[in-house]
């Protein structure tokens, strides 16, 4: 698990830089602001910190773009590898001058149209938005995912190689946390073990570890508890992280039987878990180039609702994942998006009883040339465990 | 570490709502529309993971406030504090569900004149806040900060009793640390290792472990690299996460000798030190209350001025700390804000010489009633360790 890492080679953020420019460019949109988060990472290979102060790549359509950055981040700002490369101009500012203030200031320096649109990046934080429309008064603001968005939906080969390597990392704690003890422990106690684990299988963030016992497998996105699980019971475990930046995400349900060949699943159980099993597959298997995101919804919710689970499955099929564990393209009804390859998202359908219990199977799917790819590789069954 | 942690109690988040809304009245505000996040958390006592999906406390000034969930997170969201003793209804919303919307509809709905300001949480991300532009037109955005600030900054005494034990579980983990093998690893090892110990010690999450040593110890806000700690130079070690949910954070200043006694603390480094010692004791013992905000950065300042290292002292003496990491009060040039008891920050001057080294020493501080309260407790003095 300390193999050497795929890593982004450099001359990918310039390459990126600019697809975006000229996409800016084509639509008539004078710029981009690009807080902290995703898409800095995406666009700049800038790690920072979500803190309050600014820090802001500035990115005219057809000018050249700036980091705007705090004095006490420059030396991390400048080793990033634009700045290093000189594709754009760190801007440092002190801690009593006015961020939005040198934004706008970059912008009307820029020779693009003052009245056309600019961009902001989608989980910039209000207080720099209502700066920034304080500063910009009559510009209109979008957001920077109707220009990103579709490029960071198209995974090139080495984000897939990270997401890939995240995938079977999860897979490996699912498999140590199923031929663990469960019996007796709480919840809370396992989310903790699967989030240790993530992080020594090469994470470097575990972000969420579901595990939702008995009725608690009722809600889908229950937060581990203090319940403690026992025999006789379905456990559905939710899990992920980033490694290298890239997500894992991945989904698989348990029944505990504390050996007792009568604590087995219940038959109400089994043939819920066999409908959505079915289900997930099938989804899984309609992913080709040129399907739409809401057919794979579609394929999912068809054959739940055949089976008459249709109102316990109470979320979309799945979101795409990447730099985020939540981003484009969305699996949802009314998303008319057509597959292209490279395009990475779970595929997780799950059918809820509540008061009673729940189950939920994930896999991350890359739209491959010809059909699915399948990241996680971990059995999709029903995992039946002495716990 | 497993003893009984205090926790924030039921009633607590009823008044909080009340003096909110008070404060809505009193300023002619319609309403607060709170989205996920430390503001959410303190309000109503919800823990939501930050999703797309819309999750927002809509709260007008004078009557019943929501909570606007999306479906399949209503029944975590049903057993948050304010929900589950009838003081807010929960509004679940269905995954093609336009979610701003509803919002709008619920803010027609309420009493409160469709001229007056809205505030929004801080952090609420540009996807929410330009949805919320939508379906809000003509109504004024505001920063939620301007009514929670002064609310959030003041901490009751259980959010002190959380800030305390997260302080010494940090101060716990910052003596492990000195007294480990430290020479040969990589600081990105050693900050694996603040990590781990952080959770170890009580923490549900550990934000941050910035070990920077040698010249790396000039950049404040470093990100643990591969660069492998050697005899005879500094470590700034800055170190906090999260224990029942309020944020620990300390700083303290280490010299590596390899137990070679000619290795130790040049003269240069030791007077820099000295006079970041003095500046900062110097800082703390200013805090009291009534004492503005900048006058205790101009403390810190001054002194270290006036010995001829200002130029190296480039950023804030503090922030404030409580649900965040960063929050009001911050002790910032430009601050007039006068320290009430309970008002809860970091003091934590650093003087950095670019290419050579720098040194940080950070306390969070109680404003009390008579003079300062130092949280952390372990020695402020140059930590010289064998490594």
């Amino acid at each position: 698990m300390n193999a050497p890492r795929p890593v982004i080679p450099d001359a990918r953020y310039g390459e990126r830089l600019a697809r975006t420019q000229a996409l800016l460019h084509e639509r008539g949109i004078a710029a981009l602001l690009v807080g902290v988060g995703a898409d800095l990472r995406y666009l700049a290979g800038y790690v920072a910190m979500p803190l309050e102060r600014l820090t802001m790549l500035v990115l005219p359509a057809g000018s050249r773009p700036s980091l705007v950055a705090p004095r006490l981040e420059a030396m991390a700002a400048a080793a990033t590898p634009l700045v290093r490369t000189g594709l754009v101009d760190l801007v440092a500012w002190d801690e009593t001058d006015d961020a939005h203030a040198i934004v706008a200031g970059l912008l009307a320096a820029a020779p693009e149209p003052s009245n056309q649109r600019v961009l902001v990046s989608d989980r910039l934080w209000a207080m720099h938005v209502l700066g920034l429309e304080r500063v910009l008064p009559g510009r209109g603001l979008g957001l920077a995912s109707e220009i990103l968005g579709e490029l960071r939906m198209v995974k090139d080969p080495d984000e897939l190689a990270l997401l890939r390597l995240a995938a079977h990392a999860a897979d490996r704690v699912v498999a140590q946390i199923a031929a663990g003890r469960l019996i007796g422990r709480t919840e809370l106690d396992v989310s903790r073990e699967v989030r240790e684990r993530l992080v020594a299988e090469g994470h470097e963030s575990a972000e969420f570890a579901i595990v939702a016992s008995g009725p608690n497998s009722a809600s889908p996105h229950h937060d581990a508890s203090d319940r403690v699980i026992g025999a006789g019971e379905p456990i559905v475990l939710d899990i992920g992280g980033a490694l290298g930046g890239y997500c894992s995400d991945t989904t698989r349900t348990l029944w505990v039987t504390g050996s007792n060949p009568g604590a087995g699943p219940t038959p109400e159980f089994r043939a819920l878990f066999d409908c959505l099993r079915e289900a997930q597959a099938e989804a899984c298997t309609a992913v080709r180039p040129g399907v739409a995101c809401d057919a794979i919804d579609a394929v999912a919710r068809g054959r739940i609702t055949a089976d008459g689970h249709g109102p316990g499955f109470i979320h979309r099929t799945g979101h795409g994942i990447g730099l985020e564990t939540h981003e484009d393209p969305y699996i949802v009804a009314g998303n008319g998006e057509p597959l292209r390859p490279g395009m990475t998202f779970s595929v997780e359908p799950g059918i809820y009883v509540a008061g009673h219990h729940g189950a939920r199977i994930e896999d991350i799917v890359v739209c491959g040339r010809d059909g699915p790819d399948l990241l996680n590789e971990s059995s999709r069954d029903l995992w039946v465990v002495a716990g």
